[in-house]
């Protein structure tokens, strides 16, 4: 697919990750498991920092660990290109596991598919491992509410 | 869908809590969180007692939470039904999100599609509130790791 | 899940075929193949008559024919429950397919699990042969063009 | 993610669609409509030449016609990547429709994210239009199955 570099974020990841560190605090709620490393036009890239605490039997990362890299790459999306209502939410998250990953960093690269008025819809590659190998991909949609009027970013 | 009562169950949900316990301690790491509450013919019911810490912004129960529970009605069934090899996992999932659950219990109501020799495929309603309405609905399949010459159930 | 009861269809299948076969030509371009049996709240039951067209190789009903037939349990269920508007479209839909079909009626049970003012969840068992079983589930989206003023309904 | 280049096509795209000709005479019964137009190492690129008949009420292309686009590269990738066994069969297909398309050549970008023993995941990118912009995307699971004793290619 062709780069959709028409779409412009208006966030950067570093935005990003302080609104999400403000607005869900649940999310690393001890330390900085799940981050935003780059915003471009039309995707992003997002990591998860996988310990202990993220395994499941068999000492490889766990579904929910991935599910929630990929929502969260979606969110970072949304944020950075819908502007930064924390409220936009996941309608549907489609996620194929393919391969084992073990602990240590797990990139998420985001892409958006369609960016429209009420829904975004984008997938990711979550890839892991030092040959970069795929271990899930995800498609998902997030509905963006609609903008209020007097709306103002803080 | 007829129930497939052809289905017999080889665990109850008391193992099965144990056996996760035991398994997969990342699971609720503090406290009881996810659990078994029973265990049928072809399927069983699983619940997430939801607090604070599975909130997103808005106040409602995050999507990774209710990912988890969907997953973990699942790994319920193909424990409980294929037998308790903890290293089954997950191929695939794809969950939908239709209405905004509020922190309290969180019931899956989850059936087996089919359970082959390799795969396991399932379905959960996942239900909330005073009015027992649908949060989210997930399908999902499980890959069921080939039995090994002497395999001892424990 | 309880049955949403709550829902009032406002066309009858005879009508839903009816309107089909008037906006949607192609779906049956030479006979009746895909048609609605019934229409109740809060779901329908559509069928597929399958035949030698609908297989694929091994002798057994193609992908496409029942996902056909899953998409139009869906469109049926917008028609009957939103009303008559031919223009809403699928945004998603994810098929498992567990047991092979034969040739032969082949039902699908719809129903729906969130009916908002811009978008329908709904999922479908598709059952068939002498013993009803499952041969495929789907779920899916129908996006739901807003009320134009001047509606009229034909 | 990295191209798996190290994926072997063992049958060209010329040979995928006489064998598809010859075991799946259903699928373009009248004319050649879907066909293989290219196939490299880890993926393909397949056509669907939508005309009226491939059209829904909106006069735009039916989601049936790109589940069949996404399930026939799905097919292409395994028949050409796994070897010539007619008899490998979806077991999951997620779809999104992101735009309408309108009749005319309508591409599939199809790539494999795993390819195992027993089943291929894949996705697909389906674009169409003088921008080639996305109108669909697609994931996908093919139970590839045994090798037999004595399996000839004929």
């Amino acid at each position: 697919m062709p780069a959709q570099d028409n779409l412009k974020p208006v966030l950067t990841a570093a935005e990003v990750n302080a609104l999400m560190g403000t607005v869900y605090p649940q999310l690393n709620d001890q330390f900085a498991f799940y981050q935003a490393l780059e915003v471009f036009p039309g995707g992003c890239t997002v990591r998860l920092n996988a310990d202990a605490r993220h395994l499941r039997p068999g000492g490889t990362v766990s579904g929910p660990s991935l599910f929630t890299l990929a929502d969260i790459g979606g969110y970072v999306c949304v944020l950075s290109h819908a502007g930064p209502d924390a409220l936009s939410v996941t309608t549907n998250l489609n996620i194929n596991f393919v391969r084992k990953a073990e602990a240590g960093p797990i990139d998420g690269h985001c892409r958006i598919l369609k960016l429209g008025k009420s829904l975004m819809v984008f997938d990711i590659d979550i890839v892991a491992g030092p040959d970069g190998q795929t271990v899930a991909h995800a498609t998902g949609t997030y509905s963006i509410p609609p903008k209020r009027a007097g709306d103002v970013v803080k």
